[in-house]
Formats: structure tokens, sequence, C-alpha cells
């Protein structure tokens, strides 16, 4: 029995919605594999690593860290304690004014990152961006948008 | 410092990958979230109980299960005993050719799954199809199959 034939959804649909979830899956692996094997960086680094140097002064309160990149606090926290022991990132307490520590990228983790993101950014732009036709681009980026808004309105019905 | 001041991406570029990016993963969750609120049932579950479902005689040995959804021996192990133990599938020895258990879908987890496919056929539509015009689903098609052709390509290169 096929998904078609219990579902409001027909096989060209089914195969759309394959391809696309099977295109991000494997991207995903192939980018961490080659992150990994090119800069010794994990996927889970990456994540703490981006956020940390797009932040002002390269720092942030584990809070708000983990909040933008979607971790709970215990993974976020075990993540943390193995970065400052390879020199990524340092804790630095910050007295002044009672709230705990700040997470900062050191200068080693700086460079570090340089070089990733130059590496990520050769391999999405092999094996993603340059396969695409600019009117693919467009429809792509047009129907991301559209989808995340309607996630969000649901969040928003959700909550009210 | 931007990513598009020290990577070979433009800021356009990298505004289409994050919404990508995004866009699946907020998709993912939210039917993930559906799926366990409307019929109880986890991705892991999903996962397992469609290959199932779409093979001959709703079964198949641990070890195809396993390569088909892309786990880990001792992942699936683990997923299949509390599953089991759900009455959604069985273990069944087949002595007579030595090569030791098949996984069965139940008619219970036959029934589950039916649900299931009809709840997440129906989100998915809401979620994703609804809102994507026809030549955005052609693009999202076509671009999902070169993609996935280069990443196989590259699959045979690094194997040979």
């Amino acid at each position: 029995m096929s998904r078609s034939e219990v579902s409001a959804v027909d096989d060209a649909e089914w195969a759309l919605w394959d391809a696309f979830g099977a295109m991000h899956a494997q991207l995903g692996r192939e980018l961490d594999r080659r992150l990994q094997r090119d800069a010794g960086i994990s996927q889970g680094d990456y994540a703490v690593m981006l956020a940390l140097f797009r932040a002002p002064e390269r720092s942030l309160r584990p809070g708000p860290l983990g909040e933008q990149i979607g971790w709970e606090k215990s993974r976020l926290s075990h993540q943390l304690t193995r970065m400052v022991g390879r020199g990524l990132v340092e804790r630095v307490e910050c007295d002044t004014d009672g709230r705990g520590s700040v997470i900062v990228l050191t200068n080693a983790g700086r460079l570090a990152m340089l070089r990733a993101m130059r590496d990520h950014a050769v391999a999405i732009r092999s094996l993603f961006l340059d396969l695409l036709e600019p009117e693919e681009k467009q429809a792509i980026a047009d129907a991301s948008a559209r989808v995340l808004e309607r996630l969000a309105e649901t969040d928003e019905r959700a909550a009210s």
C-alpha cells in the first residue's frame, strides 16, 4: 500500500517531500563530515562558535547562547566544558552585575572559526549554491520565507 | 564581521542558505510535535514503522531496516525493544534459514501507522505543500534531484 492511497497527498507531492528531506539531510551530513575532516570542528563546535563570532565583543551569556542555537542547558554546558578545554572559548566571571559568567570566543577560536567558515562556504557553494539556477534560488527563498511565516503564526496560536 | 566578508558566499546567498535550513529544521520540529500530540508516535517510531509498512509482508530483518533509516545497530535495538513492549512491532525468529529474527509490523502497529500517516499528510499539506506555487514545487524538486546527484558522485569518488 502506498502513502498516497491512505492520505491527502499524491505521489508527486510525496516524491517532492522525500527528495527535499533527503537532500537537506544528506547535504548536512556531508558538510559536517568535511568540517570535521578539514578543520577538526564538529557541528556542535560550529554552532556555538558561529553564534559567538556574530555577537558583540564575540561574547554571550549561556542563556541567550543556548536559546539562539536551540540547545538545552545541560547539552550546552557539556559542550562548553569541552570547548574551554580545547582553548576555543573562555568562561569569564562577571561578578560586577551578579549575573554569572559570560562565554567569550578566544583568539584561537576566532582563527579556527575563520578557517572553518571559509571551508564551509566553499563546500556550500560546490554542493548547493552552484547547482541552482537563479530562479530556483528565488523559489527556494520565497517558499522558505512563506513556510517560516506560517510556522510563526502556528506558534503564536499555540501560545495564545 | 559578517560571513560574506570572510568567505566566497555573498549576503543574499547566506540568507537563502539560512532560511532554507531554518525552514527545514523548524518544519521538522513542528511535524514531530504534532505526530506526538495527535498519534502518540515519536519521530523514531514513525521512521521504523514507515519502513516496515512499505516492505513486502510488512517485515524486514534488523540489518536492512537500520540501513534504510540510517541508524546504528544499538539505537535501532533499543528502539525496537520499546516498540515490541508497546505492541507496535514483533520480533519473529526464523530458525529455518539460520539468519536470526525478522521484525514485523503488528496489526495494532499498522492501524497506528495509518492514523499517523493521515495526520502527518494533513500537516505536511497545511504547513508546506499548500504554501508553494506549482513552479516553486518544480524548482525545489529539480534542485533537490541535482544536489542529491552531486552528493552521490562525491560518495563514489570518496569510495574509489
